[in-house]
């Protein structure tokens, strides 16, 4: 099977990152070039460039752009520079792994070869920026190969905030699964919830699925109970940020709120995400650093004021799903199952 | 105890209806005069004034308004008129209970005053509104005293939606009990979802908890699972649009999502109603009519574009809560426990 991508969420070219400013979807497909590591870590920031996997990839060429200009051969100042770097782009945002994965990855091979020129290890740097893009567009499409044997004819699908191409190299992780049914000709709907505070759901994954020809309605995220119950929705799957070593998970807000209503349902509730998003140096969910964003994501989403100046708010832009409401994780190493302790030595393993 | 509304939600005052254009609310408190049925119609429609027990009571105004300018004396006449009133103020939303059960009332006391004058009979609608009123202000303080009880010092409450004074005759169901608490110096947080896709939980709830002094925090409706576990919600209280024989309830939609997350937590999960809410002419939950709103307030809530043109939507303003999730009603008539078909009996034989 071949996949043509529908839309390059993130390109390396002529010394330039190209991303899409996904804060503007979607009335506007923004391509924004960006040549240097802190205007990128601002763009994180904003959520301009968003999603794990995608973070994971844009992070390591945040490194490749630091370095563009640097002309020093000097291995301690370079290397400074490079903790310096690495330190700022690691607190851009503090859940997804994948972020530190990459960084971490280009650490180590950095330090492996730290006896080489330092322009020799630029160019190292460079292509292992392009081998985690590309190993991310494999995951994605094998991710996406098993997750399409849970999608049977006939069915209907619930997601939350965005686990596609957008959040991704360019096909997903949830959405992979979706896209590859589609492939397959299998006929199924897709709900969408909204995803408040910032409605990647809304913007991103609905703008998705349309592109691929999916069936897709939209609901507010409260409405996901009373739609699992009235359409008769057969499978939830969503993404990742993080997942520990017992199994606990960290995504989206309302992501814990799905689990318990996919298990109040006795619905199969699904997390999809490539290995580069498991991070067993954790033990269990609580541990996991949720990131809160400001109040006026709340308050005044959408640039309306919505609520009264004095109210307090609770934004965490994550939550913790605990293991034993998860049916199975969607690897490119195939549908682990409880009990995960075992299942999840494959990743490991091979 | 002594109560001073902080607003009046509904006032009629020379032949004329004021109600506050809950729309505007929180930036802008707006009263607005209204002297026909038809403009009140469509301030219901347009949600300018909402809230099942409030909705009651300006439906009997309505009719008063309907006949100010009526002069025959020929009960015929004027019953035809009042039919096609009730029809057209009946088609306006269609679960909450309290709009059918005022209008009834309406249309009982006109057959057992029929062979009176007509000047007289409408002298007696103008009345019965005014009870009708008047009662609920006594129905919602009487509710509010019982489920005060529940309330203990320390307290963390969730509530979704409007159920307030707005809802009401200006002192609420679900949050007169928590505006009580409040007068009795019990010391207690709220939590409110910002309940999409109208927002009346950020927009008006909030409003009225500052107003009161009470501790007050929004929240997303997706992240009510992940604050009752990390801010340990102890209580949920919401109000109800219709609950019917078996216990079965109509409410904004989220209530359910709620229901099924308090019982997962094994936190309690009370509906705050008068008896008015109650119809015992449906036996089921299935059975209660689902207002579904225009797609608009999905895709482009906030007078925003959020969504892509082509994208189909589910808007249902209400949701049902099966009545095994519901922990107990708190009415004017006390707290009433399963099994309900034993409980409700205390509402219509006392």
């Amino acid at each position: 099977m071949k996949i043509r991508l529908k839309f390059k969420p993130v390109e390396y070219k002529n010394n330039v990152l190209i991303i899409i400013d996904q804060t503007k979807l979607p009335t506007k497909l923004i391509y924004r070039k960006i040549s240097d590591y802190k205007t990128l870590g601002n763009a994180i920031k904003r959520l301009e460039v968003r999603g794990a996997p995608l973070l994971g990839i844009v992070a390591a060429y945040g490194i490749v752009l630091a370095f563009n200009n640097f002309k020093s051969e000097n291995f301690n100042i370079f290397y400074s520079k490079f903790k310096k770097v690495s330190q700022f782009l690691k607190s851009t945002r503090p859940t997804a792994i994948n972020l530190f994965y990459a960084i971490n990855r280009i650490e180590k091979i950095i330090l492996t070869n730290k006896d080489k020129k330092v322009s020799q290890i630029k160019k190292i740097i460079k292509s292992e920026a392009e081998k985690i893009y590309k190993e991310d567009l494999e995951l994605s499409y094998k991710i996406g190969l098993n997750g399409a044997k849970l999608i049977k004819d006939g069915y209907t699908i619930l997601t939350h905030c965005n686990a596609g191409g957008l959040a991704t190299s360019g096909l997903g992780t949830a959405l992979a699964c979706m896209f590859i049914a589609k492939m397959q000709n299998k006929k199924f709907k897709v709900y969408v919830d909204e995803t408040r505070p910032l409605l990647q759901g809304a913007r991103l994954t609905t703008w998705e699925l349309l592109k691929w020809g999916i069936d897709t309605t939209l609901i507010c995220d409260n409405m996901a109970a009373f739609a699992i119950r009235k359409k008769k929705i057969n499978l939830i799957i969503v993404g990742a940020d993080r997942i520990v070593k017992n199994g606990d998970t960290a995504n989206k807000i309302g992501t814990y709120n799905l689990a318990i209503l996919a298990n109040y349902h006795k619905i199969p509730f699904y997390i999809a995400a490539p290995s580069t998003t498991f991070d067993f140096s954790i033990q269990k969910g609580d541990d996991i650093p949720i990131e809160e964003r400001g109040s006026k994501e709340v308050t005044q989403g959408f640039g309306k004021k919505i609520a009264p100046n004095n109210v307090k708010t609770f934004t965490p832009a994550f939550d913790i799903t605990p293991a034993k409401l998860i049916t199975g994780f969607i690897t490119e190493k195939g549908i682990l199952k409880p009990p995960f302790n075992k299942s999840f030595k494959k990743l490991i393993l091979t």
